[in-house]
């Protein structure tokens, strides 16, 4: 069969990466270390936060009792303790007088102008969170707060998710140099792995399976040699390693993406060397695979937003197109020049992408679309 | 003068920070190092993109002319060479046959069921990017589509910006651990600086004060001891070892945050020990001295949006309030439990935060309010 007869519906290649790659184990990680890193288990308060009653602002420390009948009129002078937010309230007192509704006066008394209530800028003990308090879901993103919390509650680290570990064997054409390398080691960082090396091949079919078959790692990824030219060997040599579990997917660009495995047991995925197509191969399935291990969402790492289509969007019926698209007015969107027509540089161009369906072709003026917005880039009012 | 009563608003903060700080000098980067990092310069593109005529799809060269006529009643058997999208096209030949539009025959031929334009399915030489043409401005955050274009474009490594390097002094009370280090370091990493150290001090004027005239970088953070309270050395220890630019801002939470600078001319920021405080203040204040340090554009470093309030938010007039907000249905957003009154795990539970400007007592019901959302949090239809 003929690489464009066999190719797969980019929903029947997701569910192939999606049955092949599951959360990888856990590990340990001190806090200093966690950020981006992903929660493997839940985390529970073991004490209650705060610990004990503290001050949520800034401020002077107080008996509410003695501020009864405190106005701008009637400043009450008082006997307080200079407070920070989150120092822990003193014996005697139950509210905190904010530092701009105070007025210092020598020796550690103030002039209160307004009357406080008993509890008044005070965080009560456990009222954040009780002993028990769930803290992190199995699957979080830690954010910087989350260490925040973490450390906060007593904690020195915890256990999450091991970062997936790629190789990289790029197999450029001939004398040519390897463009897709610094793309897809930032690609993979972005989602949470480690490019332990990238190699570049001989772009044979021998070449290429003996880097296979050395090739220790969570995943390799091949780039190059996927096509359906004279040299291209990426799914013969996969399949000469091991096997190939799918080569060709509806999928514009990245039509040649390839799975598999080596005998070994490594999981393989073929990406296309044109750097449009590596680039959108890598997104739609490499890089779901990758979020997989690390324990992340496997959905596209973007936002995405409905949006209107200022112009109507054209697509070949029977394969999904990722159509670049720039923000303009509101919440209008239109489309750019094609990865087809402008490569790589539509990326770059781009806000962002629409993907189209494989049974559609394209989408009319002014419809509804979903819009997933790159990094960094616009998102409307 | 006491802290409350010389207390800057929020926008006179962000013009001393505006002022003490801009974009760092220039360094050499590899492309493979360069994902994230940002452009010190345009860059333009060598020579044309692509170099020569390539095929924008997978699939079978051919000359245009020879297609004519074609249909699926009348299916021409056409001599083609297998071609990957991004080959060059053979000479003799103008345009492609995508892969799914075409049945292989043995021995090179294929039945084309469908007539050609010359150059369809052809990238045309120069068609993305004429010699000269900008690949990334200056101040580009440099993403992995920018990678892969400037790879492609024949370059192996770009000019730069330096990462800021900071030096973290945290400054616990008494036996207390300090619970705001990873979190401080994980915000300055994803701000694109790096942290050399981050060094328990003794709580103490002359602690902090030895601390700060050891520390080399580009910019030393002193977390904790900046309240009014009796322990609270930070601001004195940094009059004492250079100069005090501000200490208070009009900033909930945030209220104590400080600048300044050593004798030596290190510029030196104050955040507050407890951790919602630390962790805004650092965000509107901090945060914003590293991205201009680093080149970057100063501003929050998260999306924001146009969304209504589902129900009303209340604040002190007087003071910028950060009020954390969780999005409902639609454009909805609704108010969630303060960092007052939950501390940082306001943070960690809500989608974003709405700025309310110290001119206001907050904002109504049904007022469009704009939203920042926090990283991976909901961004809505």
């Amino acid at each position: 069969m003929t690489l464009a007869a066999r190719r797969l519906s980019l929903a029947d290649a997701t569910s192939l990466i999606d049955r092949a790659f599951s959360r990888g184990p856990a590990e340990w990680a001190v806090l200093s270390a966690a950020g981006s890193r992903v929660a493997a288990e839940e985390v529970h308060a073991a004490r209650p936060i705060p610990r004990s009653d503290r001050a949520a602002v800034d401020g002077f420390a107080v008996a509410a009792d003695a501020t009864i009948g405190a106005s701008s009129y009637n400043p009450l002078v008082l006997p307080v303790r200079a407070i920070s937010a989150g120092d822990a309230i003193p014996p005697g007192c139950d509210a905190v007088i904010p530092l701009a509704l105070a007025q210092p006066l020598p020796a550690d008394f103030v002039e209160c102008i307004e009357p406080l209530a008993p509890g008044e800028n005070v965080e009560m003990r456990g009222s954040a969170a009780a002993p028990g308090a769930l803290l992190a879901s199995a699957g979080t993103l830690l954010s910087p707060a989350h260490l925040g919390v973490l450390a906060g509650a007593g904690l020195t680290g915890l256990r999450v998710t091991r970062r997936p570990v790629l190789r990289i064997l790029v197999a450029p054409r001939g004398e040519a140099t390897d463009s897709n390398g610094p793309m897809c080691e930032t690609l993979v960082c972005r989602d949470g792995g480690v490019v332990i090396e990238t190699l570049a091949v001989e772009r044979s079919r021998q070449g290429i399976r003996s880097a296979l078959e050395m090739a220790g790692a969570d995943i390799a990824l091949v780039v190059g040699g996927t096509g359906p030219g004279p040299d291209d060997h990426a799914a013969a040599a996969l399949a000469d390693a091991g096997e190939l579990a799918f080569h060709g997917v509806a999928l514009r660009p990245g039509e040649t993406v390839g799975l598999g495995h080596t005998a070994g047991g490594v999981p393989v995925i073929l990406l296309p060397g044109a750097p449009a197509a590596c680039f959108v191969g890598y997104e739609m399935l490499a890089g779901r695979a990758v979020r997989h291990l690390g324990g992340r969402n496997p959905g596209l790492p973007y936002r995405s937003r409905v949006m209107r289509l200022a112009r109507k969007i054209v697509s070949a019926i029977g394969t999904t197109e990722i159509c670049p698209i720039r923000c303009t007015a509101g919440d209008a969107v239109e489309p750019l020049p094609s990865f087809a027509e402008i490569g790589l540089l539509a990326a770059i161009a781009a806000d962002g992408f629409v993907i189209v369906a494989e049974g559609s072709e394209g989408r009319p003026q002014g419809a509804q679309v979903t819009v997933y917005l790159y990094e960094g880039k616009c998102i409307g009012g």
